[in-house]
């Protein structure tokens, strides 16, 4: 299988996708790496909603925001995946919070998210996060009940292009040596 | 180098660590893979502090809370990152915020920690993910100026120890066909 570090830096975000299915093998291995992210005090409070609905995928297009890029993803991918949070476990202690963030749920999901990307890169499908949407709306289609929150929705399909990586900034810019430098 | 499939299986968090240093090769790897990851709008929000000071590190341990099982990394390791973010970028339009969420930085975030700590275990190290800690006093010990959050720290080095995974949820349980099913 592809190397991790092949991984990394061959992923991309894919907005448009040929007809080809997404195979339940496929799938298979991409939950079970999510399954295998770390998460705050182990708590997974992961869930993910398999869309291939069209209707209900049609719906759900319809909440991301104007001029939203990912459009197109929503529309040809095969299927979308709508990643999910339980609420009370990430960034809590016996369900009370114990970090200066109300959100670590998003940091959990982050993880999990890599996984699910990279190893749909590595099973030559393509994928996009998309994060600019009507969260409470899509927590509506796909019938999220109290206590949990809609976080991203991943399109997940055959990419039908081969985009150029956006510029990323180089190291030096973020890495510090034991104090920041602004 | 080792593949994707095996990085996400046989990364441990490693709480225990042995004298042996990490080199700056390894790190540069490291940061790369973090550069690599994909981010809101491309806003890479992320910055990294590399502490490898003794008293330093002392004062970050100070700041876990409580019967923290991550005590002893902070201690053993050879250094510890600090993982920040820049304030108004990620989850933001123009330095607008566009989404339920106010700390969409967490996500990203999650993001480029999962490329850090599965390039890590790819390269023989070890690795653990803190983040119930003092968040403010962190970001004093670095230096962060105003418009940035200390986030999570990881200590990295060799583990002294093979942990076994603790148990996870099973696929079935988290994934929904087109409705959430509780």
């Amino acid at each position: 299988m592809m190397s991790l570090h092949e991984a990394i830096r061959g992923r991309r975000s894919i907005r448009r996708f040929t007809d080809q299915e997404v195979t339940g093998e496929q799938l298979a291995l991409m939950f079970d790496a999510a399954r295998w992210a770390p998460s705050w005090g182990n708590s997974q409070c992961w869930e993910i909603i398999v869309v291939r609905d069209r209707e209900t995928r049609k719906k759900l297009q319809e909440t991301l925001t104007p001029r939203n890029p990912a459009g197109p993803a929503m529309d040809t991918a095969p299927l979308v995946l709508v990643l999910a949070a339980g609420m009370g476990k990430s960034g809590c202690y016996k369900g009370e919070r114990v970090t200066k963030f109300s959100e670590w749920f998003l940091y959990d999901l982050g993880l999990a998210t890599q996984n699910i990307c990279l190893t749909a890169h590595a099973l030559g499908l393509g994928s996009v996060i998309v994060g600019a949407f009507a969260h409470d709306r899509v927590k509506e289609i796909v019938g999220l009940p109290a206590g949990y929150e809609a976080v991203t929705m991943i399109p997940v399909g055959h990419a039908d292009h081969r985009p150029a990586a956006p510029k990323r900034r180089e190291v030096a810019e973020f890495v510090h040596d034991d104090r920041f430098l602004g």
